[in-house]
């Protein structure tokens, strides 16, 4: 062993005492004769320090920033104490030491506050990762995984692996696929989750799975997503929606526990997925405020069971244009603002005409201390039918309303995206404050106009409510005419299934399964499948609910975002050790790369040259 | 929840409760009006008791074989005990049922002594995981997975989590590779192992590392490899082979104790390559028992520093042309064989003149126990030199004297799988005997002839010994003449390698690295490869290694093999959940399986159409 103890193990009980330690030089300070020298390591920095006599030694063997060190000496009370850290009341009073390995000057600072930009840190990932910031980071991942498998140890889980080299079914995503060397023109394909799998092993009697698996998508990449991504992977066999929640709800709250040291002890709230859309915007809002939307308009056929609850007056026959050809009009009130300056509320306009939001504009009603309202629509509205949208957006003196109109699914959308917008600028999405949220019965189906069919919304082995089995099975899924898709008796069908949302945030989601072939068949059919294509693609699924398979369900947890949130972070990178760019390129590695003709060959695959 | 306790939880305390249960119908036995059902599930099994009253619900919904059922009903003692079952004091009263699922009848018996062949278990592999024994496997493996988590943790490893999409830099065994659809042309590579990733998380001061990790190897597969297979794979910084040694002697002991319950006290024996192949003929030899390999000739330049402990006068000039050509002359004593028949014998020789052997001949000496010696060499040997080879080969009065000879490689191989043989004939290879063996200072180099260069015998990370870094710094790696490749000085420089040995096979390896830039780069050099080719390849390595990198090193154990040894089975198919065949192919799934033109356009590869 090159060192007694570690960079963060002496304090002043081991005063006297002959230690070696072996580490990277942080710093090095020069006093006259006397040489200061932070060593590093993972768990701490400890002083060095070498005095006159080791003065020839290091013009012989000079170091630098990021050497590898190996010192010998005795532990000596520090006469300037550093109370900050655990070793701050020792150094190391040098007696020799050796240089383990040199090293060129790094291409940016190894600190918190680095002077490396992201392409740099990306290709020289080795010293990135030797930044305190990015090792927290990896600490926080290891914390939560140790914390998870032993919770799910401790209830009974069995840790199965599953195979890596499967079958290609891509359903929604595109899969990863690998030629086959000894199967000439065949693939393997890379698994997008275990799902098939763990509901195998659910039929095989191992009634609690779970696995902490990579698991791959082919996807355009967006900002925060990875080609490679890490799942906590659960299923359960004999349970209903309840055991599930309260089961994951308890691995959750053990995560904060071990890893954060907070005692979420309130029950986690549910809410339905209509509910979510309805208040919120947004099937994973962020409860950690309120300034709930307020639906003042709606098209027909959507969240059709509370139409009745939108006060129509209150945007009544007014003459204005907006209000009038608008399918939706949806409104939150922003406690405090209603003092906001033209130029403030030009500003927030513009926001929300940013092609990411996408709206026309905005209307807004200040609705001041004094009880008084301005509106930027006072030529269409008198005050006392702005006071009644106020009420009907239950404004207090103060608010700020902000008033989106246009297309459902837009306007929903940008009213979502508008109330986080205030809830950050107001501060009211603290990042110390965590707050969790069930959501529940989504819609089982999704309709896609360019097919004219049903997809499903999870997957297409999530089993609909147990009220709804009968609607789905008695009806074609055919939707005659494409126009009235939401009058189709699919189009309400929810599904057994639910998301738990931490901060605005999807971190895991599940649902009980179809664990009945007929169902399972009956699904297939619904989103388009042929017979055939089912049993080339699912015939061992099929096969194996014929044999006895158990009512089941199971969630699956986004591991690297569920790190990142509890790190305090928005992006998943900074919690993955070696991460891929926007490009899915490994910069660092630089790959993607080419291969040889040797290698193609043997898989009797080619390039193809034209362009696609 | 389907049930109030598992089929494994009830006995004689639990009487007079009302519980629920579900499960699978192992039996079902019929006494005139009563049913007794025994209900299995992956705690246990319960038997439950259909009484008269159930009679006409039973008609109603009959069932059968492996049927998903829940029960309800109260725990009474049972008149007939099973004292071998832990509930086999009670059964259920059932009073309610519910089928849950039907099954058609199973291919196969689910039991231990199941009716079904190999592949139709592999086909229908998630009811083939219902058998007990199967189960039991996969629980051990589970077993495993977790003790060895919980001592890398308390001994301050880190699980951090590697890529699987890399840069394919295949050496020695081929990579499994997978278009790239954003970068035209373009692979990644499954990972053969984390080798250069663990390395490089040393490099960043990650000084304990640990994951247990699957790797991908596309090889032509033997009986027993899997494409992909799981690794506990492990790195330390700062640490010398003892260091390492003593922490991986540490981990195995914890396992056989938490796994087995085996208080493995002893230190684990150290042996070094070249005594492990003059004694046993074998780099991975079962010390389960002795019977020794005795070295009556070897070629000039093999074993050169012990050619001296070779007694000449016992095969020394006597006429005996398959001796005097013979490279090399090795031979055991096979303990209480003396009396061993011509038929015996006979059939010995045909064993060792298999073409797995390959041997042409075999030769024995019987040394009876009155101390009379009869040779099948009689005509070239008097009793007098027979007893100086019984002698030299430390035989005793009853032994059997098997010798061999021929190649050196080819003999040495074959006594040591003859010494196998015999062990296993003679029982002493005992299935609960578990001896552990340390393999060190392996060569460094082996030699390619058809390239006439060297090739590593680990992988090109691994470090010389100490003593041996001059002797590759100082030598050039080319081999001017073939014929003498064995006197270059790279034959005999030896790695700072070892290998963990468990009954004769090899469950872990590993090895001090390269962290020095010029001796890594020697390396690369001294393999054949091009300054620009390990630029190209390994790069990211050779420039880590520029900014401080630590002395370090590490292993990685067979994680499929060692439960697979732990649990008494040869084949590591047997703990597996999802194997693969020896095609590679997963006959579940039928993977692998072609692609759509659509996916292989979009990946820009065709197939070639031409034969390989």
């Amino acid at each position: 062993m090159y060192r007694t103890h570690t960079c963060g193990a002496l304090n002043i009980q081991d005063t006297g005492k002959e230690v070696t330690l072996a580490g990277w030089v942080q710093t090095i300070r020069k006093f006259g004769a006397i040489t200061f020298v932070d060593l590093r390591d993972r768990y701490g920095i400890t002083q060095l320090l070498f005095g006159e006599a080791l003065n020839r030694e290091l013009e012989m063997h000079p170091i630098g920033r990021e050497y590898v060190l190996q010192a010998k000496g005795v532990v000596s009370e520090r006469s300037n104490k550093n109370l900050n850290l655990p070793t701050g009341e020792i150094e190391v009073n040098v007696t020799s030491f050796t240089i383990l390995n040199a090293s060129a000057t790094p291409p940016f600072t190894i600190q918190d506050d680095t002077d490396g930009g992201d392409d740099l840190r990306m290709k020289y990932r080795y010293l990135d990762l030797r930044r305190n910031m990015v090792k927290r980071n990896l600490e926080l991942r290891y914390a939560v995984s140790r914390s998870a498998r032993n919770y799910l140890h401790e209830n009974g889980f069995m840790d199965i692996e599953t195979p890596f080299l499967i079958k290609s079914t891509p359903e929604g995503a595109r899969d990863f696929v690998v030629p086959s060397r000894m199967n000439t023109g065949q693939f393997y394909a890379l698994p997008q989750s275990p799902q098939t799998f763990k509901q195998l092993l659910m039929v095989s009697g191992y009634d609690r799975y779970y696995q902490i698996v990579k698991c791959f998508r082919d996807e355009d990449l967006r900002a925060d997503r990875q080609p490679e991504f890490t799942q906590i992977d659960c299923e359960m066999s004999f349970v209903e929606q309840k055991d599930i929640l309260d089961m994951f709800e308890g691995l959750i709250k053990r995560i904060f526990k071990d890893v954060k040291g907070i005692d979420y002890t309130a029950a986690i709230e549910k809410i339905s997925w209509d509910d979510a859309m309805w208040h919120y915007g947004n099937d994973k809002p962020d409860t950690r405020f309120n300034m709930q939307v307020a639906n003042l308009k709606v098209p027909p056929h959507v969240f059709s069971d509370r139409r009745h609850t939108i006060p129509q007056t209150a945007i009544g026959a007014s003459g204005f244009k907006v209000f009038q050809d608008a399918e939706t009009i949806l409104a939150i009130a922003v406690p405090g603002c209603s003092a906001y300056s033209r130029k403030q509320t030009d500003e927030l306009t513009e926001w929300v005409k940013r092609p990411q939001i996408g709206m026309k504009g905005l209307v807004f009603i200040k609705y001041d201390t004094d009880g008084s309202i301005k509106s930027s629509i006072d030529k269409f509205f008198s005050p006392e039918q702005l006071k009644v949208i106020a009420d009907a957006v239950k404004a207090r003196p103060s608010d700020l309303i902000l008033i989106l109109a246009g297309d459902e699914e837009r306007t929903r959308k940008a009213v979502s995206e508008l109330r986080l917008e205030m809830g950050k600028r107001l501060g009211l999405r603290k990042e110390n404050e965590f707050r969790l949220l069930w959501v529940l019965d989504f819609p089982l189906f999704e309709y896609d106009a360019d097919q004219n069919r049903w997809v499903a919304r999870h997957h297409p082995f999530t089993s609909p409510k147990p009220s709804d089995i009968d609607t789905m099975i008695h009806h074609s899924p055919v939707i005659k005419d494409p126009a009235k898709y939401l009058e189709h008796p699919y189009a309400v069908i929810k599904a057994n299934a639910y998301d738990m949302v931490l901060n605005g945030n999807e971190i895991g989601g599940g649902s009980i399964r179809i664990f009945q072939r007929d169902l399972q068949e009956k699904m297939f059919s619904a989103l388009g499948m042929s017979k055939e294509e089912a049993q080339y693609k699912f015939g061992f699924l099929l096969g194996a609910f014929e044999y006895g398979a158990p009512p089941h369900g199971g969630i699956a947890f986004g591991f690297d975002r569920l790190c990142a949130i509890l790190g305090g972070s928005e992006s998943i990178r900074d919690f993955i050790a070696f991460p891929k760019n926007n490009s899915g390129r490994d910069v660092m590695l630089d790959a993607p790369a080419t291969i040889d003709e040797h290698q193609l060959a043997e898989l009797s695959i080619g390039i193809r040259k034209e362009i696609k």
